[in-house]
């Protein structure tokens, strides 16, 4: 995802509150094809920058169901200007199956003239070039339910159906307070809607900090699409909220519980492989202007916290339920190894 | 000090390094008045902002040494524009002793037009308001050594005969590394001279980690110069150097000894009660609108970890060597209670 309106680096206005825009091309692929797009392998492109929390959702999503084979992914660069993410990582700049070089090409190709967010995750038809949704939640909803004919041996159920409750209202909260809860903080207009969001954002990770001390995932006993929603926010945590949205109360690894849960799914196949935080710290310090007009990006924190142990293992559960971990990323999508030789 | 040039808010040359004007009103205040300003018990004002760092100093030496009833004590608020420092915390905003309203005016009484930075510490010969001198490191050194007829009973000896070499040779590293090097970091132009000085002020830092793991204090087994002078430079580091200035490799809470070592002072008689972490976020986030545009101040971090047990007392040293703490801060002079209640 990304905010940019029409002012580039323009996320703040002055004495407002951050209010995300949530209108998204809302078409799913489902088996049944209701909105015409149906499952059909080779078919789609899932475009998704690593510096986003939202599309590294999918990301994810995609490496734990092993859709790899099904879903090709096109990766922007960590930078984009006020009108789209860019494909400026891949050779000539052009994505080489999309054969475009902005993503807005593909949202211009659905609807000319689009006005609304250039936003990753994208899902892209790859024989008309024409997005078909960027509607975020929905997406790895759907891998999970939908794509299961394309699901990988061993495959996890992210999204059981007794605990969909649950995860549903877990993740209200957590995407109100958390997630979202750190824009509205970084990009607080004023000193009274940064302080509320602030407050609200700590209040919940102290919830979240104590539910997380007696129990090793956030809903039931495995992975669930509830963790990968935390995950991809405490990933990005101390090393862009708490300086760049100065969400300072504390850093994540001040947490006990939250970060040992943090590193135990980063250590975790299919999270952390896809974490490259050189590309997550380019993108805030550089896109948001109006916080950073330097475009100095941090060289900290320390990263190599993240692989020593989490000793979560100890409260039981199991991560995959009755599968098991997808094997290593496929070659040319690595991220960087997470410390420099 | 304050580094305002001509520009309001301006601290960040593109493409440049920073480098800092260090040329000051250099005339001592010494028992033989060898520059027509003798030590005299009521003739002088200290003017110091709470906020910085470099009067921090001056105040903590003035506590320290119970200069409080020889010189006096002007307290201009955190905040300043491109031209001076103010009074704005006193009634009708004029500091009751000079009866000015912009510490310009001692600058200008002393020498019209006066073009250089309008900088704190800055000591006034209160009868003809004019700045004696704002040659900070000079500042409390003096006061250590030329104003020992009016030193308090047990007051200790803050730069020892014997170990002012040893002072010196630390002080001029910790100030070029440390002191200096959080705001080259901070008002670095270019990525290289960001990159640079976080390299040279965490080798440094953890240089004084290492220092500090077997000895109380940075020199000798008693509170100096030079304890003072890295104080109020942790004393900022997870308030604002850490986030602000990017210094970010970790918080100084993640620097077991160091974070000992500053607790240990901080709960001194004479250091703590001299920090007002309100006024310091204030100053450097409001004042920097070129690195905080948006001009919100922090909620964090906690600081109720100063208050903790630091358990350096293990390490023996003698805080005060033959001498005594100070008693409490005299009325008017208290800043507010670390916890709000």
């Amino acid at each position: 995802m990304s905010d940019a309106d029409s002012t580039p680096g323009s996320y703040v206005t002055p004495g407002q509150e951050y209010t995300r825009d949530t209108n998204y091309i809302e078409d799913r692929i489902t088996r049944d094809a209701v909105d015409g797009w149906p499952v059909e392998a080779g078919r789609y492109r899932l475009v998704a920058a690593r510096a986003c929390p939202w599309a590294n959702r999918s990301v994810i999503s995609r490496r734990l169901l092993g859709l790899e084979d099904a879903i090709s992914l096109g990766l922007p660069g960590p930078t984009h200007d006020a009108r789209s993410w860019t494909f400026d990582l891949d050779p000539d700049g052009v994505d080489p199956v999309l054969g475009i070089e902005r993503l807005q090409e593909a949202f211009f190709a659905r609807t000319p003239g689009y006005a609304r967010g250039i936003t990753v995750p994208a899902i892209v038809d790859v024989p008309s070039g024409k997005v078909v949704t960027n509607n975020f939640p929905q997406i790895t909803l759907d891998f999970a339910t939908e794509w299961t004919a394309f699901h990988r041996d061993g495959a996890p159920d992210l999204y059981p159906e007794h605990l969909r409750d649950e995860i549903d209202d877990v993740s209200e909260v957590v995407f109100r307070d958390v997630n979202n809860g750190v824009y509205r903080a970084g990009f607080a207009g004023s000193q009274g809607s940064y302080e509320r969001a602030y407050s609200r954002l700590f209040d919940r990770l102290d919830w979240l900090e104590e539910r997380l001390s007696t129990q090793r995932f956030l809903v039931g006993d495995t992975i669930t699409e509830a963790d990968i929603r935390l995950f991809t926010t405490l990933a990005r945590f101390d090393a862009v909220y708490h300086g760049h949205f100065k969400c300072n109360r504390n850093k994540l690894i001040e947490m006990p519980a939250l970060w040992a849960y943090a590193r135990d799914l980063f250590q975790t196949p299919g999270f952390g492989d896809t974490i490259d935080f050189d590309q997550i710290k380019k993108h805030y310090y550089i896109v948001h202007s109006d916080i950073n007009p330097t475009g100095i990006v941090p060289a900290g924190p320390d990263p190599s916290g993240w692989l020593t142990p989490h000793d979560r293992d100890d409260l039981g559960g199991r991560p995959f339920g009755d599968g098991t971990p997808p094997a290593p990323p496929r070659q040319g999508e690595e991220v960087p190894p997470l410390l420099a030789a």
